[in-house]
């Protein structure tokens, strides 16, 4: 048995968070809760954001030496977003978008001759750039295609990848060996832009670049001007800013495949975050540690730089 | 150590294929072999045809009688297409390639409200019609989304569907219960425009048909009287007239993936095929079976009745 | 609707052939049918052997002049023997049955100790000789312990071992640098003893050899000799004769794990013989190829020596 | 560059220990850290425990505070105990080991006889008690046995079982549905014996039976009064006392598989556990959290009561 505050919709008002502090045992959501919150409330015992990111509006510190459990959501977007990896990284060794578009367009041709500058996703090179969930929900759709597959992920021993079935290397191997890169990585106060020029002309010729991590991994001014060379060709989910300008130069360009950061945000998900919110509060209720949701680490938690994304809203 | 005769390009000419029959012992390619050439072929023991069907242009009851194996390639074609399949299914389930132009018309939708219409292959029903080489290089791709599939195939018992991860059901739980169809029937005596209007309006509302196999196994002007509706969406790599039209109503719509006969024409699939032909006129050779290429069936060669199409030219 | 001709027991009398013959469409077991008997069987379109092996006792060139369609049941044996495979691989790899016989005699030694000479499938070489339905069947079983597999198969040619994801090696590979060794070779009319003293003595110190296919391509003498000089293990089905002599050495001897023909012979196969002819025969009916049972090839069905085991009494 | 305090053989010496708690990183094994060795650490920022259980010489709350890591290396026994599970299930599925004692014992049945009472794993009904890393290590390894798996763990919910392809159930169903049974229950303050005459009594006729987690799980008494009933087979690593003492019943009793404590301990997972801890230790030095090892948790740590089992011996 449990009393649950909540509102109908918009954040908490201050006042009912407020009134709630002296016998709360768990947050969920993404309440602010510095220290002189936590203060106020001796019971809390684990705080449960419903988002996929670790946000700045909470003591961590203080949080770990009391023992309260901070965890968040990301598990339930790495299979769909796993999917999504795939589908555009289909499209683009395939071609399926840039023949769609030559047959609106009256202009394509059939057979081996429509396949010029495609290949298969069979036995390739593939390199991933970020080793995380989502990476990890890719290895087993990757599978049956037997690639290659090399990681660069600065933050795991080469065993960790070598158990998922991929070789760790470093990112120049990454980049010049593969002939697709994905790239998964998640934002840190140590990664920004660090895609930049000179990585994307590290690019194989042919190479197709697939990005579904947030925009700012990637320098976007140094991708535009490596695409309009024409050497490589890039599916993205994500862009510096969102709504992408209706004047942006992408929107034009052949040999860019657009999507409008949709990769996560399926009906599904939004269930199955409830479901996991749920299993993890029952377990904590419980005494037990939570075991869907990913908890916050101190170690990385304050790299970690996210903004609430388009996807939340 | 064997003699070859071949010419540089196109069929041979009869005056060198009449030279060789006394002392031929395979024959690679589509050369006509009606039974007064194979009867002046005494040493004649194999047909190894390197396109991917069968043509009516070969006494097939005298071979079988005779003993001369008859070969095609079409094993060689079963990963890409199946890739291709996928391809084409995560695009329509995930809505790739209408994100691309809705970004390219300035009119798309960003996180959750993009995807209205779209959700995760997932734990989705998956019909398959026809389970031949396709179907089951496709099962592989599909078993990490944990799809539950149901095949529709009147040549094969339910336990050889079984054995791949497919239930065998009838045409219409096919049709009828699944979110994605994948139509990969080879063309028979029987089958021709066997998914006409009476299938069609068995799909679900918001079914995604997927059109693979040679095109007369659909009635293309059903299909696109369906497609009007704007229930289903639909991709095909083929069609009743290739090239198709340029006025053909498919070009402009919306709902449709548009393919130009590209599933299975790979370059590696050309290199496979060589390897393929030799690997199995090497163990013809000295005395043992074929096992890479698919040998005529007595009872089922017959029934085909492909022409040789747009891939071969 | 089809009459059915049987007896209960035994094999079917003369006369009750003969005047069948007439009329028959398919024979189910291994009645003999020389040509004499095939001659006054004009209807005859297929004759199905519920064994696992083709005997001497038919008349196959002239059956598949007519295009009689003869198959055996040999695919049903596969998955109960891989799993044996599998069974007396782990079990000499991790020393379970010398284990369990220690501890009965209290010479048991525990934990680390008690696995000198021992250690893991995990990343093992793996040799296979015949690579045949049962090695088919094993590979998946294989699969999650990511073993290099290598294997010997004179009738294959290397791509269709690696579509299975085995490499394609001499037999002298597979004996030297495997650390378990798996005997799946059926027997043929070159195979007899091939496995003698030259090759055992080819094995790594260490190295565990498991005998499933009939004894006869093994010279069990070189194997007893082998044995004696306690360089590897042997887990083996099958003897040269069976049942195996009380006073054979090899009931003593310690390093050997030893079965008695039972890898194949489960209820459940059983069960699924009847089912794969009844599904078989009722394609043939309908005019298809059988796609369950094995057809005899005409370059292989004359070098296959199986007289009937033990398993079909 | 780090200053490295060990000795060659035995504990460290309190003096040792003294010395170096006011300059120490990271303490590798397991040294006592009660709370006034932990005040004098002041840069104290890991424990690493080469062992595969958490032992109660340690003031976790305390560590829990101050952010201390406190790590054990339990994951790199779950393969080789997998592996060994699977090993045990198929020798008394098949029955492996009283076949080859029948032989030795010259009164084996050949063929279909000598498997009366055996079966195959192949889609059998399987339990699993305790779903931590044993059993996700299993699940791949059964995988291709397509059984239906129906595992009791009351510290995860349905989904986290679901994800590995488990279906979550109470005791009672993993008990009376199963016909193979694998207990791989971790030792808490609540469990003990929680396997007792009732839960035994519960196991279908023909049920086997696998222990492979500590002993004190199963009420072994009960286990033999159970056994002496002749209905179910037994597999068990494990024994209350070890060794196992030379006049135990369980060393004379037909219908059981007796293993020494040996799943876990090979020379692989020895070197494996170097490999981690240095893995790790590297991680944390670079301020990052560990990833191979498993972190203690505030919320389970006390309910855990492992003592130093013989494989650490």
């Amino acid at each position: 048995m449990a009393d649950v505050v909540t509102v109908e919709s918009g954040p908490l008002p201050d006042a009912v968070i407020d009134a709630a502090l002296p016998r709360v045992t768990a947050v969920l959501g993404q309440t602010a809760l510095p220290r002189e919150r936590l203060d106020r409330a001796p019971h809390l015992k684990a705080i449960l954001n419903v988002e996929g990111n670790f946000f700045p509006n909470i003591d961590y510190t203080h949080c770990f030496a009391r023992g309260i459990r901070i965890a968040c959501v990301s598990p339930v977007f790495a299979q769909p977003v796993a999917e999504y990896a795939l589908a555009l990284t289909l499209d683009l060794v395939r071609g399926i978008t840039v023949g769609d578009r030559a047959m609106r367009e009256g202009r394509e041709q059939y057979g081996w001759r429509g396949n010029v500058g495609y290949s298969s996703l069979f036995g390739a090179d593939v390199g991933i750039i970020g080793f995380g969930n989502i990476a990890r929900a890719l290895m087993p759709l990757l599978a049956p295609f037997r690639c290659r597959v090399r990681a660069f992920d600065p933050w795991l021993p080469a065993a960790s990848l070598r158990e998922f079935g991929a070789e760790a290397t470093d990112l120049e191997a990454v980049l010049t060996l593969s002939r697709v890169v994905i790239v998964l990585a998640a934002p840190t106060a140590q990664n920004r832009q660090f895609i930049g020029a000179t990585e994307l002309a590290c690019l194989r010729d042919g190479c197709k670049l697939i990005v579904l991590s947030r925009a700012d991994v990637v320098d976007f001014e140094a991708l535009n001007a490596e695409m309009r060379r024409g050497r490589i060709e890039v599916a993205t989910d994500v862009f510096p800013e969102e709504p992408l300008p209706l004047k942006d130069p992408l929107r034009g360009m052949t040999g860019v495949l657009l999507s409008s950061h949709r990769a996560g945000g399926l009906d599904a998900a939004l269930k199955a975050i409830g479901e996991m919110a749920i299993d993890d509060l029952s377990l904590i209720l419980r005494g037990l540690p939570p075991v869907r949701m990913q908890s916050a680490q101190p170690e990385t938690v304050a790299m970690q730089r996210s903004k609430p994304g388009l996807m939340a809203k």
